[in-house]
């Protein structure tokens, strides 16, 4: 199984983690995006939006992180990362919805303004942070009124769902967005518990 | 069951239609979005975000409309709109992120420049219109080529990815992008066949 990305990608990041907590084997193939190798043809007929990660399982090609995460979790061996009872399961699939519209075009925006403009010798568009950083606030916000009453995302299993965020919150502080989550002690308790499993570890090493 | 919505929304109109598949009764409580209802406390203890649709079961609120339908789908009586092969499963699952990541955002840039600035009096931004119309256009064009392979996106069966996208085909026509699939004749197909299933039917009557 082979799965085209980039280690510092944080939609790669939760596919490696996914397969680390099901205990797959993977073999990243790391993608020189700075050259520009998602635009390439060779990418685009894997991808036809140019970005990644794409999985390959033997010749079934798929892209979308979370479309790979719920295929591997129903591959792999060990515990389910997908709660059984309706309720919960529907609970996942409501956070894995947010993250993909609240939280990770804001984090984009501010790579965006704050490293690739930087990299560029730009200033940062004010209006354009500040308007990030509102969203990424209003949606953690509620994020931690979630884990308040519950302990994971989900209920009280770990899921897809958390995996799916943890990227993001790990990207917070390479943005200078910190901040937007330093007085949330809900989410600063889920963050401390879930960023010391062992998937994660070997996910971001 | 409840649905806070409008029978204008795609989202609404997604869940409604998969209620009508699935022959469930769901009471739809059209919210006043012209006059702010969206945005007021009673709506914001139900869904965060500001947006709808919002699903009421008995006292279980759940938002965000990918996540209803999939609830819907479980808990409903006949046919499940999820293929049961892993890999059809995938490739829905891949569909319907690909609608809300790469579909509905682009969309909602047009409703915004062509149909609130016009009502404002205001002229749309040309640049932002075109960036809009060509990433439709570079989306139904992946969905085309999906659509030649296959009867529906997920495969041969009929699911939630085809629910899913049906209503972004048909707000193309309201924002004057109906040509980015003038001449795609697998979508032009399959849009035949699904925009003639009585769900749909009774969804948009």
């Amino acid at each position: 199984m082979k799965l085209y990305g980039h280690p510092l990608s944080t939609c790669t990041r939760k596919v490696l983690m996914t397969a680390g907590e099901k205990a797959m084997s993977i073999e990243l193939v790391a993608l020189d995006l700075l050259g520009g190798a998602h635009k390439q043809p060779e990418h685009l007929a894997r991808h036809p939006f140019g970005v990644i990660p794409v999985l390959d399982d033997d010749g079934f090609v798929l892209y979308e992180s979370r479309a790979i995460v719920r295929y591997l979790d129903a591959r792999g061996a060990g515990a389910s990362l997908v709660p059984a009872a309706p309720h919960d399961r529907a609970r996942m699939d409501q956070w894995l919805s947010v993250d993909q519209s609240y939280v990770a075009p804001h984090l984009r925006a501010l790579v965006g303004q704050r490293i690739v403009r930087k990299h560029q010798g730009l200033d940062a568009d004010v209006t354009a942070t500040d308007e990030a950083e509102r969203a990424l606030a209003q949606a953690f916000a509620a994020i931690d009124r979630a884990l308040d009453a519950e302990r994971y995302l989900a209920g009280a299993s770990f899921s897809l769902a958390d995996i799916s965020l943890m990227p993001y919150v790990a990207g917070l502080t390479s943005v200078e967005a910190a901040h937007t989550i330093a007085d949330l002690r809900h989410v600063q308790r889920w963050w401390r518990e879930v960023s010391t499993r062992p998937a994660w570890l070997r996910a971001t090493a």
